[in-house]
């Protein structure tokens, strides 16, 4: 072995020349985007010296109206970048409160992302970028130097739906080593998600590892399971392969997945040290996953003591069971009178679904059905969905 | 609950609107690509109305010529697509044998990647598009109707480095529920890669999946640690946040590692139902990680029945430890002495790193220190490290 080796491996590698199709070790472009500064601004930066115009757009900029069939709606905001002697093109952002951002560039009138910020998470068929602004609620969605849970991507079989399914399970730091049994959150996705959405955009190991940490939650699973009834995992995990998701995939809505809920914690039940009772099971979950939430908890009506609703999508469906959903009013009852520790409600002031869930309110009221309610900011985004999560599991299992 | 809200709900969500800024549900554009034809030809599509040009480039298209410091070497392809009437561009390629192939779009000579395809892998700090073509070799990287094993991200203690660090771990079907121990093989990534690498880009769940379904290989256990000892998980998965990683991670290939490795081994063994002797472990690594398996091998010179070399980055360097490399000759002896079931290398003709090999060679020809060799076609690429992986394993553990 000659010393010549090691300067050809250096020469090629640190003057980063594009070898034998590898180009991609070396990123396509020698910037620095987004770069956050000390006070909270992040600069954007792109080089396109040919370009025209490039705008950002993200969601924190601020709103701009758009035009939708149901009237006017806050839409994602844009900005400007300014093309510098080089190519550059850049964008400096106001200060930013703690969050977890996304955003894309429109290069003369072309959506793209950022070739220089690798972090990316799909959401459907749509890949956007992300980063990290501050602390506050922010620092909750970091790695912090804690015991960190186990994720794992485990098939079971779901003697229901016919097949083998992908779910994905948080463990609480120190499981593998424990003898004790540990309560269960059951954390469902919305429309055209799937079991990577909670892990993902939702930052959920980080997290249930934050608040485990500082005490504000208690150690406990969580199953992240794919809401998708004809599907077996996340496109590109399962057997259809690579393929352009959807957003409405069929019979999701129609009671198939509740009536099989069970077959997941019989899994889950048989194959982790959980306390399996109902004082030790919570379900929530997201739009589509909320509506999951509502109807399993009720058609389950003594399962679950904790129900969590985030942004749900309350609405009629057709019933391809004919049972789950031809007694909503008389399970709900059943429910109640079986009685439970939290029946949490959580929505966004401008979300297209804040009628239909003050309509559902109006209904438990009418029932004397209790609940918690909180409302917030914004619509039906992310931002929103992991905010409750952090809200709603400190209230679990105490 | 009024039936109108369904309506407003499909409206909203099938007229795909974008709505509340959560535009990504949507996509970007309507369209189709990459579109894989039944004659294993690949459509891809671009709408850009008012580009100029719009090319492909990839893994797939005949190899460019390109001028780097050790002359001329072979390069990524590129292809024009053409503008229809409706402003989408599009290519078809020839037909393409079974393989993952990566690919972006180059737009008025801006590299991006393709808005209709939501499968991304990213290598170091780019991000490229990929997609599956075919059955025979591809048949192994695909999700298949077999029973599938379960991968972890789980994290651990480094007493040598003085950190938590996370590691990327698949158990066979059934280890659950099996009182069996396992066979291990530990699976090192290369230079800017981490314990993300094998098993996004390599494909490592799915071939392993396949290979045991058909028998092709023992049920094992993959072990896939982050090789960068500075760092305690993958970029956006650590402590570190999320940056840009880059190729060269300092004191990676400074003797840190090899001296350290038995945190790792330690852990898998005190935590996993294994069979903890030589002739159940086996380590293998592509580039930088085939240059570790190559020093831990010998460095711990009984542990291993099986090694495997794939484009090893052969080469000197200088050892902070001030022990793994100041007596590369005698501990390889020693290998020798203590004998294993299987030495493999394999390498690319048009690898940079084929002199390396071959010079390595040389030496254990001269010591008489047996191995296999596989020569293959192209460079230090992964479609050959999914390759080398797949004529490895069988040879494991029987």
């Amino acid at each position: 072995m000659k010393r010549h080796f090691l300067w050809t491996f250096l020469s090629i590698f640190l003057i980063g020349i594009q070898a034998n199709a590898q180009e991609s070790l070396f990123g396509a472009q020698q910037i620095t985007s987004p770069e956050i500064h000390d006070n909270s601004t992040v600069t954007f930066r792109f080089a396109a010296p040919n370009a025209k115009s490039v705008q950002i757009t993200g969601d924190f900029l601020p709103a701009e109206k758009m035009d939708t069939p149901m009237g006017q709606m806050d839409g994602p905001g844009k900005a400007d970048l300014v093309k510098d002697d080089k190519g550059i093109w850049s964008f400096t952002s106001t200060p930013l409160s703690p969050e977890l951002y996304s955003y894309s560039f429109i290069v003369d009138g072309l959506k793209v992302t950022d070739p220089n910020n690798p972090f990316l998470i799909r959401d459907v068929a749509s890949v956007t970028n992300v980063f990290l602004v501050g602390e506050g609620q922010a620092a909750l969605y970091r790695v912090k130097d804690v015991p960190h849970g186990t994720v794992a991507r485990r098939w079971y079989d779901s003697p229901g739906l016919g097949m083998d399914r992908r779910l994905t399970i948080y463990t609480p730091p120190g499981y593998e080593k424990s003898n004790e049994q540990f309560p269960v959150l059951y954390l469902l996705h919305g429309a055209g998600g799937d079991e990577e959405a909670w892990i993902a955009l939702g930052r959920t190991a980080q997290i249930m590892d934050n608040l485990i940490a500082q005490g504000k939650a208690k150690p406990m699973i969580v199953v992240m399971p794919n809401g998708n009834v004809i599907q077996d995992a996340a496109p590109g995990e399962g057997n259809e392969g690579m393929y352009k998701p959807q957003f409405m995939v069929p019979k999701t809505m129609d009671g198939t997945y509740e009536a099989n809920f069970m077959d997941i914690v019989k899994f889950v039940e048989s194959n982790y040290q959980v306390k399996a009772d109902k004082a030790h099971r919570a379900i929530a979950g997201l739009s589509m996953g909320g509506y999951h939430t509502m109807h399993i908890s009720r058609y389950y009506p003594n399962m679950f003591d904790y129900i969590g609703l985030f942004s749900a999508a309350i609405m009629p469906r057709e019933d391809a069971t004919g049972k789950v959903y031809n007694d909503i009013d008389g399970t709900l009852k059943t429910q109640m009178d079986n009685g439970y520790k939290l029946y949490w409600i959580g929505i966004g002031k401008t979300d297209f679904l804040y009628d239909a869930n003050k309509e559902y309110r109006a209904k438990l009221d009418s029932m004397g059905m209790p609940y918690k309610y909180v409302e917030s900011e914004g619509g039906h985004i992310w931002r929103n969905w992991r905010v409750y999560l952090t809200q709603f599991v400190p209230q679990l299992f105490n």
